[in-house]
């Protein structure tokens, strides 16, 4: 890319960024009255995994000043294997749905989302954890249960690979992968849609970390990722729905904790 | 804007949500070993106000998985003024800096960003804040203090503007500004920066919610800005450093709580 393509590339994406309010005329699906797409993914078929509601035992820092002093990006794990509860938790606090407004207009979830859309789903490659056999699984938020999408070795290795090859990601017990499903928020917003949808999973992730860090786990957020190979481990079409964020986790090595840090202040 | 010009931004736009890893072929001025830009906006020489680190008086509910159970988008504010205390924690807890890597290379704060850039800045447009002027005020993290930009009458009507019009938002006692200084992503990630901050400045809204949540207040997060009338509120100059996204703040009003919600699970 040339010199000027990147300058005029880079103006581009800047406006991408800005609120287009007052500036983009254009009428959406909702305005038309056209019907509203499904609040979730429904289920394939698959076999399903319930999962628990009860976090008293798994949470094992409840304290949020102290999570938010904490929180770092961590790409260390330990060898032992995640927990089921551990992943309910992580999975709730993040995409769980608590209620439904109105008739069936909109979720209520511990993350918010422009309009109430909620366009995500996720997606789990499932490694290490107890009770789970190694494969791709679907979160079932209304259900609060996940779904079998395929039992498949060499997770860690695939993995590493959606993460562009990122070695530290193949030691992840798990791998959280976040889709758009873009109409839901299209049908809403139209073309503004889409730099909202991107803040959205933003809110998502920061939640994935103060998670992770309240049971054990330790996580780092990969937005540089193997798009088509991605899409495929998942089974999406990359089309109506793709890949956006990924994240692995794992049980906190502690022996391995981040150094080279200046600090700041005598307090921290 | 015609069926046709829709359909394309609209595939345009999913496009730019995905990774563009190894699909752009560009070299970033950290590759070319260009000076790094400053990790933040430095102090003009206005007043600054200190903020307190002492947060065991101002968090009322310290318990992350009730956090998580009560966020909710709140647009209903009491008439009561917030405490510089609490504004101090709401300001830490989404972009404090905790401590410094390198040499000056990278600032660690309670939420990641990619590749560590941080490229927000928080101005606050405050109306009803203790021990404060109404007027709009800038945060230096590494300082964590404010720094008076101007002092000004009539917040109230400027933050509903801002927020498009949006009456509710005028009753907010603050309102949280996150611009974009676009250098500091694009230093290291060219035309790919801008995806990456839009999910960055999710992670710190998130953090917004659930601080505000702890200390007794209540938010509800903007995107749809009057971008011109917003950047000359806040003195930025909209091209290198421009708003991105809003957040109204004040002291939630109990007696107002969301109704017409259909329960899910019998425990929630």
């Amino acid at each position: 890319m040339d010199e000027k393509t990147i300058a005029s590339r880079i103006a581009q994406n800047r406006d991408f960024m800005k609120s287009s309010f007052g500036r983009e005329a254009v009428v959406s699906d909702q305005q038309k009255l056209l019907p509203q797409p499904p609040l979730v993914k429904e289920a394939q078929g698959g076999k399903q995994i319930p999962l628990t509601r009860d976090f008293s035992q798994v949470v094992t820092e409840h304290d949020y000043v102290k999570l938010l002093e904490e929180r770092v990006s961590n790409r260390f794990y330990a060898d032992t294997p995640m927990t089921l509860d551990q992943l309910a938790f992580l999975l709730w606090s993040t995409q769980g749905v608590r209620a439904i407004r109105g008739k069936n207009y909109a979720a209520l979830r511990p993350v918010p989302s422009a309009g109430a859309r909620h366009p995500f789903e996720t997606y789990l490659a499932v490694s290490r954890v107890e009770g789970l056999a190694p494969g791709i699984y679907h979160y079932l938020p209304m259900e609060h249960a996940l779904e079998l999408v395929k039992e498949q070795q060499g997770m860690a290795e695939e993995i590493a690979a959606c993460a562009c090859n990122q070695k530290w990601a193949a030691k992840a017990a798990v791998a959280f992968f976040y889709t758009c499903v873009a109409y839901r928020g299209e049908w809403r917003y139209s073309v503004n849609a889409h730099r909202v949808m991107l803040m959205d999973v933003g809110h998502i992730m920061q939640n994935l970390y103060l998670s992770a860090q309240a049971v054990g786990c330790g996580t780092c957020a990969v937005a540089a990722i193997q798009q088509r190979r991605t899409d495929a481990l998942l089974g999406v079409d990359g089309k109506e729905e793709y890949t956006v964020y990924m994240a692995p986790v794992g049980v906190r090595d502690e022996s391995r904790n981040a150094t080279g840090t200046q600090k700041l202040y005598a307090d921290v």
